[in-house]
This record gives C-alpha cells, sequence and structure tokens, in this order.
C-alpha cells in the first residue's frame, strides 16, 4: 500500500536526525539496518515527536517509534513505558504556574488548571496515531502495560491515560456492528475462533454450525481503524424454548429451526478480543444493539436470554461449605454432603444462595458474569444444573448454567435497583429455589 | 435504518422520566408530539446524561439530547451553551480536593489533579456521540458556538473542549483519503461545489471539467463516522509547466496533458468544509499525503506547486501606501501611482515586500494562506502578476497570484526557518524582485 | 488497468503476422503507428479470428479487430458489415452436405443442418466479445448496422444475426436491476440525462428533482459486461392519487409526499438507451419487477399506472379528418372543427375512437406506445386532455396524456385478451367517452 | 430475496392454470402443496413456456418448470431430459417449409433454414434463465445430462445444445477473474477445498498454506449469475527455481520466499469445478491471463511453469511393456524389470518415449494433461522422476511429474506446432532423455 509518510532524501528529516545521534539516525532509517531498540532511544523519540519539529515531520517520526517499539525486547518495551511514567507525566512547571494562577483566583482557573496538567504521553499517544497502524501499536503498548502491571504499580497512571484515551477514541458512536457469518473472511473467522472465550471453538467443522445455519447468528463490534478485528462478538442461537443446556446448541448434528418459527433468542457466547482495550465496555451496547436487530427482523421473538456459565460457583461454594458463617444453612450443608455428585436439588438451593444472598469481600454479587448482565438491566430467569456437564463446567460450577433475560421494557429499572440498591431482579423460580430460612 | 436505541414501552425510561418532569418525557417522546426544546430542558438532559442512570439509557437519552438541541431556536441553542460554560465545567468539589491533596504532597496529585479539573461538559460530549448522528450534532454545536463567541466571550472554554475534542477524534490516523472523480456519488459533489471556497465552481460543466479529465485530480478527507462528508479537499492540475494564471487551467475549451507527459502537479485550490472543525489542522497532512501519492503514481512528475490567491495583498498595499513608515521605498510608491492599474513592475517589487519584509502586528508574515503553506514547509516559488484577472483577484490582490512550492527533501528544514526563525524561503527570482533598497 | 491479453515481444503472434501482411501487421501493432483499417483489412482479420490460429491468439486479435472497427472510418464500416453478410454467412459445403444428409434419412439430421447452416459470423461475434469491451463494440456495430440497414437491405441476415445473440446475451437473467438515486456515481447520472427519450431533464436541478426527494424512485438495468451504462430506465413518482397531467409531477417546487402515504405509484418516464439493442425487449420484465419491489417496499401502494404519451394521437387525428371513411363520426368532426384549440370534450371522443377503434394498416392499435403497455398486459385506464401542455405535447396529442394501469393480477388475461384477441381492456370511463354511436 | 414474478391471486395465471390441468396447477401453486413433478408436467409446463402466454408469464412459468425440475425424482428427470431429445427438437413442418425454399432458391434461404431447424429447447433454456437461479437449474439439468448420456445416447441432440449455449453464454468475455486469498469468504473457500482435483487439500490449515504466504497465489474465474461459484481455479507457488516435486511446495512448515526475489511462478494445480460446464473450455485463458498478471505485479518473473502430474503414464507403461509393438526398446524393457520400483534413470527414458513418440489409437499425445498444457502452447520443460511420492502419485505415474512451461513469446508458435502437426515441442533436456535408438 501507499505510505503517504515516507522519509525521502537525505535532507527530508536533516535537523531532527542532527538532535537524534546516532542511533536514533539509525531508528530513522531503513528497517533492516536499524538496531534494535533501547528505552532511551524510544524516549528520546517520544521526546522529538512532541517538539514543533515532530509535528512537522507528523507520520514519518511516528513510525519509526511505532516500528521501534514493535521491535524492541520486552525488557526495553517494559523500560520505555516505565519511561511514560516517569518522564511523560505533566510538565511540573505548567502545573505549578496554574495551581498559583488559581489561588490568585484567575478566571477559568480551574479549565486551565486541567489543560496545564494533562500528562505529555497524551500528545504522546496522540501523535504516534498518525503512524499507519498506530491504533494497533498503542493497543499492543496497553497489552504490554497490563501484563507487568501488577509488579509496576508505577505505571497506573500511563494505564489511566491509555484507558481515557481508548474509552474516547472507541466510543460506541465509532463503532460498527457487523454480522459474522459463513460468507465472513476466513481471515476474520479464525479469529472468532482464537478469541471465543466461552464454549470452544474446536475446528472449522464447529464454527459453520454456528454460523452458517438460519437458526444460528453472531454479530460483532468493528472500529474503522483496526479492519479485520473483531472487539467483542456474541453468539446467538434462535430456538423454540428457552434452553437448559449449552450441548444441545452446539450439537453438530441438531436440526435447524425455521427462524420465522423461533419464540426465543439465546446470546449463549459473548468474548471480548482485545486485551488493550480492557475497561473499555462495549458488552451493554452489543447486546442490546443484537437485541433490537433480531426484533426488527424476527417480530415474532419473545424472549431475550442468555445461557451463561457460572465461573465463581464451585469455588465459593467450596470456601462457604468449610465456613460456618456463610449463608449456607446447616440443612443444606447436609444435603450437598449427602452424595457426590451433590443432589441437584440441592445445586439448586446453593445456587440461589449464591446469586441471591452471597456477597464478596466488597459487597457485590459474587459471580463475574452475574455482575457483566444485571448490571447491563438483565434480570435472573432460571438455574439450569445440569447445563454444562464437560470438565471445565463441572469443574468451575458443578454443572450448573443459568439464564439471564433481557427485557427491552425492564432493562433501565432492572439497572436501576441492581446499580443503585445492588438487588438482584430474579424471578420468582429462583426465588422459590432458596432454602426455606435463607 | 435501524435505530439501536428505540426507547420501547412506559417502563424503559421510567425512572427518567420521573426525574425529568413533564417537559423532559414529552422531550423524550415521539418526535411530533415533543415540544421544542428549551435551554433549561436540554441543560436537564445533559444532566441525566451524565447521570449512572443516563449511563444505562445511553443512546435513547443522547438521541433525545441531540434531536432536542437541533429542533431548539437559536435563541435556546445560545442559551444552553451558555450553561455549558456556566454549569459542565470542573467540578469543583473534586478540583479542591484535589488541589489540598496537591499540596500535601499526595503520591501521583498532578494526575489526580487533571482528572479532576475535566470540564463536565466533556462526557457530555462524548455520551451525546452514542447518538445516531451524534458527531454530526456536536459538529453543529460548535458551529453554532463560533458564531456566537465574539459576542459571548465566556464560551471560550467551551470552545476549548470542543477544539481538544476534536483534534483527539478526528486525528490524521481516523482519515481517510479519497479520490474525487466523475464517478463520485452526485450527493458528495453537490458538496464540493458548495463547500469550493476558493476558485468558485459555477455548474456541474465546470465540476466535470475538474474531475473527469485525466490531467485533473481531487482528492478529501473522510472521516467514518460522516460518511458522505468530505472534511477537506484539494484540486489538482497536471501541466508540463508551472502556471501562472488561472484562467487557463479552468478553461472548458482547454486540451487536456496526456499525464504520462506532465512534469508538474498544481494544487490550485484547497477548501476546508467544516466551519465546526475550525482549527483541526488537515490541510498539512493532505497536501503531502496527495504529494506522495502522485508520485507513487506519475514518478516523471518533478514539480509540486501551488497556484494560489494572496487575499491580503491590496488591503495592505493600500495601507502602507498611505503609511510613510512603511517598507515601500519611495521610489516604489512613485511608480505605483504613475498609472492606474499600476505597472506590473511595480506590482511585482510591491508583493516581493510584501511576503519577505512585510510583518502583522503580531510580527507574522501578513498574508493568510502564505503562513499555511510556509508552516507547511513549502518555499515560495514564484509572484505571477495578473494571475487572477476576476473582479475578486483584482479586488484583494491587483491580479496577483503566486506558486508555493513543495519539495519533499525540504519540507522539514523550510518548516523549521518558518516556525523558528520566521524566515520565508523564497527561489532567487522571488528575492530579486525586491527593490534595490529593500 | 490489466490487459489479459497484451501481445509481448515479436514472435507471440508470429505466424499470424505472416499470415496478415502488412497492413495486418500493423493493425495487430501498437495503436500509435497502425494505419486506420479497411473494410478488406477488418474481414481478413475476421477470418483469421475464426481459424484455429486465432483461437489460440484469442483476446489479442479480437481486441485488434474490435480497435480496428472502431478506429476505421464510416464507409470501411459499413462496407465491412457488407463483406460480413457476403462472406461470413452458412458454410455452403457444409450446408449442402446437411441438406443430403438429411434427404438420405441420416439420424437427428435436422439438428446436424441446424448446426451446419450457423452463419459464420455468429462465432466472430462470439469471439470478438473476448476483447476487453467486446460487448460495447458489438453494440457498436449493431448501431451502424441499423443506421444504414434501410439503404442496404442486404444486412437483414447480419442484423438477425446480431438480434439473436444479444438476446440471448441480454436474457433478462443476466441482468441487474440497480436503483438509480442521488448517491449515484456522476458517470452514471449524466447518461440518465442524455437518455431520456420522454420527458427531457433540463439540468442537473431536474434530474435532483427527480431522484432525491422520499416520493421519487428510479431504476435501470445494468449488465454485467457494461458497467455504468444503464440499458432502459423507468423513473416513478409515488402519489396520493393517479396524476392527469406532468406538469405538477415535475414542479421543482412542489411539497414531496411522504411515501407512507402514498396509494399510487407514477410511472412517468420510461426510456431505452441502447440504440444496438433495438428488438431486445426490457421494458415488460422492467416495469413489473419494479412493482413487486415497490409493492415490498410499501404494501400501501394501491395503483401501479403510468402517466403516458399518445405520440400517434394527433397526426391520426389529422389524417382521420380529412378521410371521410375514418372513424370519425360526422357530428365528432364537426365539434372538433368548432374551436381552435377543439372542445375538450371532442378531443376526449376522438381519444377514445384513437384507443378503442382505430387501427393502423396492419390491424394494429395506432400508438406505439399503446402496444407497448397493453402488450405488456396493462389496462387503458383514464384519458387526460390538457396532461401535456408542451410545445411537444400540444404538437403530437393536443396535450393528450393517458395513464395505463398495471394490476398484477390482470396482466396475464389482459395480455391474453389483446394479444391473441386485439382486444383492447380499458376502464368504463374510457369506454364511456366513446361518441354515441361508435 | 425478492421474487419479481410471484403470481399473485387467482387471476395472474388463470389461463395458463386452465391450460394445464390439475397437476400443472399444483405445480404453479405454493411448493409445499405442490406434488412431485412427473416428466410429463415438466414437458408440458415446457411447452407452455413457449407459447406466447408463456412470455408473458415469464419468471414465474419458468421458477415453477426450474422448481419443479429440482424438486423431480432422478427417473422423472431423466424422462423429461428424454422428452426434452424427442418433443423438443428442430420444428419439422418448419423446416421441411424451410428446405423446400432453399431448393426453390429463394433469398437468404441457408440463413433462413438456420433459423428454421434451431431445436425448439434452445428456446426452453433461454427462457428457463429467467427463473432466479435459472442459469444454476441449467447447469444442473446437463450434469444429468451427462450421468446418464453413455446409456441413453439419444441425449446427444440435447447435450449439443446444451453446451451451444453455455458456450456462448460462459464466453470469457463474460467472466471475472477473482484472486482467492485468506480474505475471501469461508464459503467459497469451502468450496476450492471441495473442488480441488489434483492435489488433495486436507483442512483449512493445508488451504491457508496454499493461500496466505506472500508466495502463494490463487486466481478463479467467475460468473455474474453464479456469484460465489468458481469456475475453474488455478493455485500458483512463487519459488526461485523450477520445483521438482510436490511435497515440499505443500510442506507447511515451508519458509515462504520474499516474492521480490522469486524468479518462477508454479502453477501446480488447476481444478475445473463445474460438471455441467464440460467442453467449455476455461484453463486456456485461465493460464494467460494469470501469467500477464503476475508480470505485471513482479516484473523480475522469468519462468512461468507447470508441476503437473501425469495420469496416464503408468497405465501406459503397463501396456507398452506387454506389448512387443511398442515404442519401447528392448534393453529399456530389461531395465525396467531390473528393479521394483525401476530405476530412475528407465522411468526418465521411458516418459520421453511416452511423451514423444506414444500415440493413442486417434494418434493423439497419451496424456491428457499434456493435450491440454501443450494444446494452450506451453513446451515440455522438464520430467521429475520421484516427483510425487503419494500413492496416487506412485500408482499413476510412478512418481513422475512433470514441468510445462509458459512462454509469452513462444505460445502461439507452440500452438500451431501441436496443433496443426501434432509436434511436441520440449527442452533439449527431455528430447535427451530419450533411449539412444528412438
Amino acid at each position: 500500500m501507499f505510505n503517504p509518510f515516507r522519509a525521502d532524501g537525505p535532507g527530508f528529516l536533516g535537523e531532527i536526525l542532527d538532535l537524534l545521534g546516532e542511533r536514533g539516525r539509525l531508528l530513522l532509517g531503513r528497517r533492516d539496518e536499524a538496531p534494535q531498540a533501547r528505552a532511551d532511544d524510544l524516549a528520546q523519540l517520544a521526546e522529538v515527536l512532541l517538539s514543533r519539529r515532530g509535528q512537522a515531520a507528523g507520520g514519518a517520526l511516528a513510525a519509526s517509534l511505532a516500528a521501534g517499539y514493535l521491535g524492541a525486547a520486552p525488557a526495553e518495551r517494559h523500560a520505555f513505558l516505565g519511561r511514560l511514567a516517569r518522564d511523560f507525566g505533566p510538565d511540573t512547571d505548567r502545573s505549578d504556574a496554574a495551581i498559583r494562577a488559581f489561588h490568585e483566583g484567575a478566571p477559568r482557573a480551574l479549565e486551565a488548571l486541567h489543560a496545564a496538567t494533562e500528562p505529555r504521553r497524551q500528545e504522546v499517544f496522540r501523535r504516534l496515531n498518525l503512524a499507519p497502524g498506530g491504533t494497533g501499536t498503542l493497543l499492543q503498548m496497553r497489552t504490554d502495560l497490563l501484563d507487568i502491571l501488577p509488579s509496576m504499580p508505577e505505571l497506573a497512571g500511563v494505564n489511566a491515560d491509555f484507558l481515557h484515551l481508548f474509552t474516547s477514541w472507541f466510543n460506541r458512536g465509532f463503532l460498527n456492528l457487523q454480522q459474522i457469518d459463513w460468507d465472513t473472511p476466513a481471515s476474520i473467522l479464525e479469529k472468532i475462533i482464537r478469541y471465543e472465550a466461552v464454549h470452544e471453538i474446536r475446528n472449522w467443522d464447529d464454527l459453520r454450525n454456528r454460523l452458517k445455519p438460519r437458526d444460528r447468528r453472531c454479530y460483532a463490534f468493528f472500529h474503522p481503524q483496526l479492519p479485520g478485528e473483531p472487539l467483542i462478538f456474541v453468539e446467538v442461537a434462535l430456538t423454540t424454548e428457552i434452553p437448559a443446556a449449552i450441548a444441545p446448541l452446539l450439537d453438530l448434528d441438531r436440526v435447524p429451526v425455521e427462524p420465522e418459527q423461533a419464540t426465543t433468542a439465546v446470546f449463549y457466547s459473548i468474548s471480548n478480543t482485545q486485551r488493550g482495550l480492557a475497561g473499555v465496555s462495549f458488552g451493554n451496547f452489543l447486546i442490546k444493539q443484537v437485541v433490537e436487530l433480531l426484533r426488527a427482523e424476527w417480530p415474532e421473538l419473545r424472549d431475550f436470554v442468555t445461557l451463561s456459565p457460572v465461573p465463581g460457583f464451585a469455588r465459593w461454594l467450596d470456601a462457604a461449605r468449610k465456613d460456618s458463617d456463610s449463608v449456607l444453612p446447616e440443612q443444606l450443608r447436609q444435603a450437598l454432603d449427602a452424595s457426590d455428585p451433590a443432589p441437584e436439588a440441592a445445586i439448586l438451593s446453593a445456587a440461589a444462595l449464591y446469586f441471591l444472598r452471597a456477597r464478596d469481600a466488597r459487597g457485590r454479587v459474587v459471580d463475574p458474569v452475574a455482575r457483566f448482565h444485571l448490571g447491563n438491566g438483565a434480570s435472573l430467569q432460571r438455574l439450569n444444573p445440569g447445563g454444562d456437564l464437560s470438565a471445565n463446567g463441572l469443574g468451575q460450577s458443578h454443572g450448573l448454567m443459568v439464564n439471564y433475560r433481557y427485557t427491552p421494557a425492564d432493562i433501565e429499572r432492572n439497572h436501576e435497583a441492581f446499580a443503585e440498591r445492588g438487588e438482584v431482579v430474579a424471578s420468582d423460580a429462583v426465588r422459590k429455589a432458596l432454602p426455606a430460612r435463607a
């Protein structure tokens, strides 16, 4: 393709080259001659990129910094991120002056203070985006950062800046919803296989079975600057009833339902793909938009539900059984101990407690998937013991799966109840599964 | 098209409706029943949009605010902008706390201060973008704001926030370069006719003559969120020499040049289209990318020049002739007075002074077009008296047009000279046109 | 673009070049050196194209013949068409042998006879189609042929072969229906302006007024091999009643109807564009497909009618008034003579006679537009005196326009009545307009 | 999708329904009520389709015949094909009259005779093409026909008519060349896997390895009326030398070559996909166009060769060894018998004889792949014993593979030599492999 930023001839970046010294010059040169960049080189390039000279050089310099980063060894990448934290924070002189002005009662002083304290790395990021593929490079930096953040807590500010920028750039208004089907390019489908995080796609036959039959749908959000990269996708089955188990849905030999006869849309898998976008929330928008889209296409659809895993259940139950202060009543403990595997009725009661009574150390509903859907305004519709008998399903939740339900007219109220009062909106059936005294 | 955010049924936005009162409820209702929004309504909607409830309602609320704004009377729009300035600035409590923390030496206090002082309207803008067509609505708000900014200086902070946001969102990395030609949809071409700001496109025949012949090109930047809306476009002629006048270039009866035989690419018109994006600079990138693109397609091209108007020349000359302290030598004054119109040689000398010696009150090169191209790293190649004999051309510049030259290898050096030392890089021919003593 | 058939190096077409002699060689060479082709050259190239050598050379040779033809002077083109008639008819030896075999009772002799008597030019045409743009060249040949057919009746067989071939290639199954709107490329819209044959499109504003408002539609058939070339197009207005005059429909200042409130789709103009396809019928398919498409999009539409010119009316009436044997009753003659212009009632009666009683020398309904729509299965719905008060409308039909009506459930029956019994299906209103005794 | 020909209401096809009788009516009705069509039904529909009534009904009737055929049992399909042969041949009355006119010396009698003897089924086919998916249905008919042609030789005329029609409709001028790569829709790639006829594609990893690396290409012809259906495709490897064996080319672990460094394009597999198009030749055009396309993209490429199987070699050699009159010299026989497997040198000599000396009963080069490439104008470049050590390769050719070479400048001459004189153009190396006396 066309590279708009090709440095051309010795004079083009002359002044910058003088500024950079030998190593920097090489970094700007032909890729095959360039030395592997060190954190110092990258930081120097970032400084130049921020300068007025850098503004004119624009893409060429940004491309060099991007290429230098991507070609650098992990240790140098991490050191460069450290430099972003240490040397590219707010300009302290400008900040001090702005604080003084504030105390002196200057007009619009807070706004000036806000401008003065913008970490300098934010502009580095914006200018890096001028490089071809710049957005992807920035996502890679964030991914690297998240890998080491636990051991380098000083990177928290850099992380916050990434998140702030990505929240703005990956605003829902800039995303495109696209259907993924069997006519989608293989290069994208390959990523669907790789990124599916809930129910592994074993091979291309498995994939086709989730995309091609008329009663199956898959939708993804894409960003214009990352073509071919689904950011998040959801897999949907059209059915004639709310399903209680995953295996029949994925069965290669099942008989498809005619969509015109379906009453229920089942969201049975939703996967984020870009670790670098952690914290930027798409799932809420995706589910709601797909609900509207399916309703417009098949007005007969009445129920919009998930068939969801319960990843925290087994671990919680294990702890609760050992903890005499837990919400588990004694009678239920005994029932759970009565056989192995535990009786289904006991699992059901424990599950009701898990969702409706148990809370984690921060006072939150324990299950992360539950927090996501309830936070989106869904309600807890049904508990399905034996819903996932795979090793993974048995291991993480004693086989339990659940349906969350998205009812457009209730979404806002449910969200309010959950977000403001921590209240879990659940069906009568779920409530009845609570042990008598709970 | 599909509206993902349709409010559906009475319950969907129930809580919000209670919050809003009667008028707000109507604003959220069916458009044909809605009252015309007042500034108070809009400010109230903006507050709700910022609330946690607003986050869940997402697009529906954003769409209501967008529609309410677009449907409001000018006075209410302006009042709403005033409310954004007054009521949606930084949160003062958070800001005060952050300033205290800074003085107490809290870690990463400046970064926290930056976060705390973000004007609340920035989040309003980001959430408004969730509405279908949200980006366009925001551009319209900025356009409205610029109209009244001179008389409402208190909007300066709002303007700064718009500019900050648009600079990030309309980052060159997010723009697409597209060729505009005779196969382009009429709905876009119609905008090219309307937006052409330099040499009016009189009708569709004139337009075709600038797009269809093999020696003519036109390129524009588009943003994915504003399809069908060129942000800036440049018109190019391929020629066999550097042209000295505009009329022959636009002549409907001229014989086209075979591009393979052309040596020169002439940028004879460049127009920004979105007043709402004032201050976000695209022209620099556009010209440089088109230079690279043309070089790649026709490696024989040697010269990349503009044929540019000189909009400030006549006014400056008028003032200079009256001002005995001006850079005009006495001999030149007399020459200019000798005949009407003034002799071409005298115009030439005055023009050389205008570019090379004259400076405005802020010490800058007087001509705004010159500042743009020299700031981009072009040099001043040639002065063309009699280049534009239209009434407009005679009126603003005594018919003078000039060529600026983009030489890829010199761009960076020229930019440096101009940006840091205010030095105008000009050809020998231009320098020689200076009066003897100047 | 890519030319798959580039002759490359001296050897590629060596044998053929020897065969062709000096002039032929030049014809195969670089275009700028090639002499203008003469009919003899073209006939020679056609012979080679039919040979086994020609099969291998394929596209290169076909491209040379196509370019040679397009570059030839009119007289040479015509002479070449004459050669196609004389020298590229059926192979007489093969034909004689096949006729003998038929008389000898050979099995499947008629099929063999059919194969043996295929005019050799049919294969010339098929091979010419291998040239880039070959289909377009063949259309040009047919156009040329139609121009001179009246004076060169010996070309009738060539014409028949073109028609046979085009009927097969431009089979409805190979055509694409596309909507033409304001987002259509200008290069196509320009052709719509040029080809509109019924109500002249005066300029781009007039065109936009027929394409952009929500109550206006335009559809065209395209062939994959002629991209950017509409073959036929129809202009449609959505209205709330059956219109009686054309001027209000085309008024630039009219208020558009909301399509949701329209009850009637009016086909007010239908134009063929390719003279070379004369005799290949598309209009029937186009109207019926557009009817179905509009019904699917707006189920409220009830009436599908035309607003059609009556091009033969004035001439017929003129003759009928002079011919005492005509279907005009004496009383009507007097009424027509009573004033100038004639009274509307008299025009109405004469029009009813024109459609329902008058027949041409071949026993057909006189009006060609009537024959088209009635042959398609439409009925005659209403006579509109004063429907077209333009000079053209007054001149050809005393201002009369008519509505034909397409009722899906009646199309087949109407077609039968007209095609087999010559019966014009007309509304009661039209029948009542007949003079008392007619 | 949209069905333009929906019969609507009782009256639409009224007359036709009367004509058809009860069963025919049902065939035209809703699909789920329709009886399975019998040959008689289909023949009756075909007759109606040819009638004037049928012309007006157009697509609806064609769609019914197409659906009826596709839903019919195999025996009924075959019987219908028999009816096409018996009842839809040339019109004998018209034919007799035309023959009489010929003998009476009527002008243009042969052309009239050609028209009169056209088998009526040709028009059936053209009208069937009006049905949605009509082209595909016709291909299916031909496929069915080819299945039973050996046992129903009376269908030869029908087969000839199909071939005549398809040769015209699938004219190279109507085909699109498209690259198949890893961004191609999975629904098309799935067909590439299924249709690959030379070197089986084992799974999606194998497929990706043939499409995604920069040194691999695949191109296919498509017809506009059969979107998503490749008609023929060729797989290409870019290499730095002419390859002697297939396994290294297909190795999943090989290191790709940078295309800029490749000197050779290897066509290692070419597969037709549509049995219904048997006899319509695409391969010649495909290879030559891909050669030109690759040359334009990478001017450094010097050699365009195949790596081809030799499917007739083992069978021929077996027969030749048993036949004392064969071209095998005694000494070579002994060498071949000396060991098992036979020595490579002996295989090489036998292969040279196979290509250069052996001829089949019709005097042709024995190997069908050789006939294809030599007929296209390629030369025989190299014999590669041990080129394909798969069971299939060993079985059909003792592991032998060969390279044919396409040299643009020689193609025409090679074609001539082969087509007119039966001469196999081979490299010196191949000639030297002939046994001394051969």
